[in-house]
């Protein structure tokens, strides 16, 4: 079986501010998607970034966004896919720029919250990240969400000569066709740990979800998206890494 | 004796606003100093100038500022030495990146205004700069400022590994210690094409130029710094490379 | 008859970068638009422009947009209405205090660009700007666009207690609901001034225009928008104020 | 006995990111210094930040700052006067606009972080700061530094007409001309809540300080600075509160 690794949001500090509880976190994930600077961070929390992966032997992802800081990266900006692309590449060589002051590189890209979302819905800025990806170096994947139909996303993914890594969600509520339930909507996250590392296991397992309808959802994933906002979510980390020890 | 390179500053339009005219300037010089998004430019522009030198065989340099766009990177910023070398290895990868996407490289670093002068000014920051380059990759050189006294920059670049490259300026007045005369006084900028050229010439040959105390100013330099603004310094441009053409 | 006044967008420099010819329209227009530092312009540009306006008697309006100077606020921004409201506050009350230095102040409200396509689509954006101005001072109007049917957004602008002017073009073929027929359609921009000229006559005499699907389209405009970017609409300014001139 | 004031920097949170305990100090304080997007905050920011000082009848005072976010306004930029005197109308003026959509204005100017410190420092910098208050509202005082000579900044005020507020720290040691010693000297922070409180009550009831020479230091106050960014210094602000009411 091979092995579920756990990705997480780090270095989403910015400047005097704060955010998230890196430092906790870091020592339990195998990835850290750290922020370029578009949506949260400066070159200085990168680099502080790079050097405590470094130290926990992680995974380095860029994790590019919308240039919104106000916003966090989560408000749609109506961008052209070659503004897509551009912003990709840029976002993406900075933070590889700090890795190499640190002895490492980038090893994949994870685009952040609204452009996570809108390369989702739409496949001419999904080809525009993947067109970033290629361009600046073929070897790295690209991170995106594990749905019920995974098939276009590979054949786009094959056209640009990239890789995918699926990532799913063990903390959230998916609807039949894979996608995460609006968390305006009740039931959408789960608080539950027992829930949680249950949702966990069965993907870790290969093991069907039941979707919000009742039918059962099969998604193939690479990685699991794992948070470090709060103690709690900090504990959920820890119960799913035990859990997948238990699996090996 | 070796050739003059002519370097030039490029790319420094924004967003909506134009600046410049490469597009004139580029078919004359050998360097382009591309700015990287933090004193102009914004990933499109910095994609759009790379094309633009790679379409008349132009080295690219990168061109990184303090973040001050408002400012166009003329204002001092208080920054640490640790703020300038992640601020410039930030720079540094972003347009190496889009250079990527172009099938081309950053060949050397130039940094921009305040942050060029504080590091003329300050080992500390001059410090700074070299360790970003350095890390970034030791085979890019440094461009910076050649003044009567060039030693203890060589030290300070021997001891981080990189390469110098000295600039000259064929239209401003320089002090005997080879600095340049504050533009607040008179007669600091050359206007007569005559004079221009003349500077070039000198320094081309490794004449000594006369400072504005009258004493004989002995210069090494490896590019001569010139503009693309305006139709009178672009036409500047064409009569230096003309007369460098009749050394060669 | 009611005097048709020309509005013109002013002060969209940005630090070192021009933009537009404000001092050759200023003196033909009756209403400055006035960036205030989210699309373009910064305090300096902003205290410039109003010094200008003042010069030649142009009333000044605030002319927010949303955060994007790379973009020029022309690309939609997914803000919440609350967002809206406090983004539109914060830059009508920054125009204000540059107006106050100049012994004037802020006399009405244009939104710009994607802002102001996104409010007349969506009344919840359209009541945020609303609110915005009311709460500001209730005695400034805002500025949209005159459409064939003007009922909706003056039923809310009674509840909200501010007053509206409509604005129409001379330089754009209109659909029959009154909206503009996209740039990327033929025929959607007039460039022959004798057509400009005539739609102007049109609109400040109460005549109908042809739409795009030959019915006729009666606007009901307190003002025309000119622009000032290029010597054609400048000419196209000044053809336009001799026509008004001799109806009067 | 004249009242001393406490004032309070207030609303530094920014878009996403969480800074200080605003709600739990605000009840504590009679002056808010509101940020105003420069250095921290946003327009949704500032209008919470205003609501809340209306909520417990705070006093709203604007703390403008250079333009530098990743900073926090603490990093000295080298501007003009003029573009000082623009930048602080523009805050200024951007606050005013969120307080009167919570029914109240703006009441004084503290400038926040290095543009602090350097209108301290330079005569230029502090008259470009008047000239913005007077000309946005002369009844607004300007707060800032009680220093053993207040002479020639009350001189400077009288010459634009604005009157000023001096402040005064609890919790940090003088040297003998009245000014802050340096954060990088040993003694230079109190941390022990009786000598807080003690140089408070000193500072309440017009007693000297002792400077760090030894000397006596007489400062003249009408407000004292707090801070709200951790429990400690919420407790000092609760113990002089409470030492103040016993003096009234």
């Amino acid at each position: 079986m091979p092995r579920l690794l756990l990705n997480a949001d780090m270095g989403e500090s910015f400047g005097a501010w704060t955010m998230g509880q890196d430092d906790a976190v870091m020592p339990f994930v195998d990835l850290a998607n750290v922020a370029c600077g578009f949506h949260a961070a400066d070159p200085d929390t990168m680099r502080h970034t790079v050097q405590l992966a470094q130290q926990h032997q992680v995974n380095i992802g860029a994790h590019p966004a919308y240039p919104d800081l106000v916003g966090f990266g989560r408000r749609t900006l109506a961008c052209t896919p070659d503004e897509i692309e551009n912003m990709v590449l840029y976002q993406l060589g900075a933070l590889d720029a700090l890795c190499r002051a640190e002895g490492t590189r980038v090893s994949y890209i994870k685009p952040h919250g609204a452009l996570y979302n809108d390369m989702m819905r739409d496949e001419h800025k999904l080809a525009a990240v993947m067109k970033a990806v290629a361009a600046f170096d073929v070897g790295l994947p690209l991170m995106l969400m594990a749905t019920a139909n995974p098939a276009p996303a590979r054949a786009l993914a094959t056209r640009h000569g990239i890789g995918l890594w699926f990532e799913a969600f063990a903390d959230r509520a998916y609807d039949a066709a894979g996608f995460l339930v609006s968390r305006s909507l009740p039931g959408a996250v789960h608080h539950d740990p027992a829930v949680i590392v249950e949702q966990a296991r069965r993907i870790a397992t290969g093991q069907p979800l039941i979707a919000n309808d009742g039918s059962e959802l099969r998604l193939q994933a690479d990685t699991l998206c794992v948070h470090g906002d709060n103690p709690e979510s900090i504990a959920a980390v820890k119960a799913i890494r035990q859990m997948l020890a238990t699996l090996s």
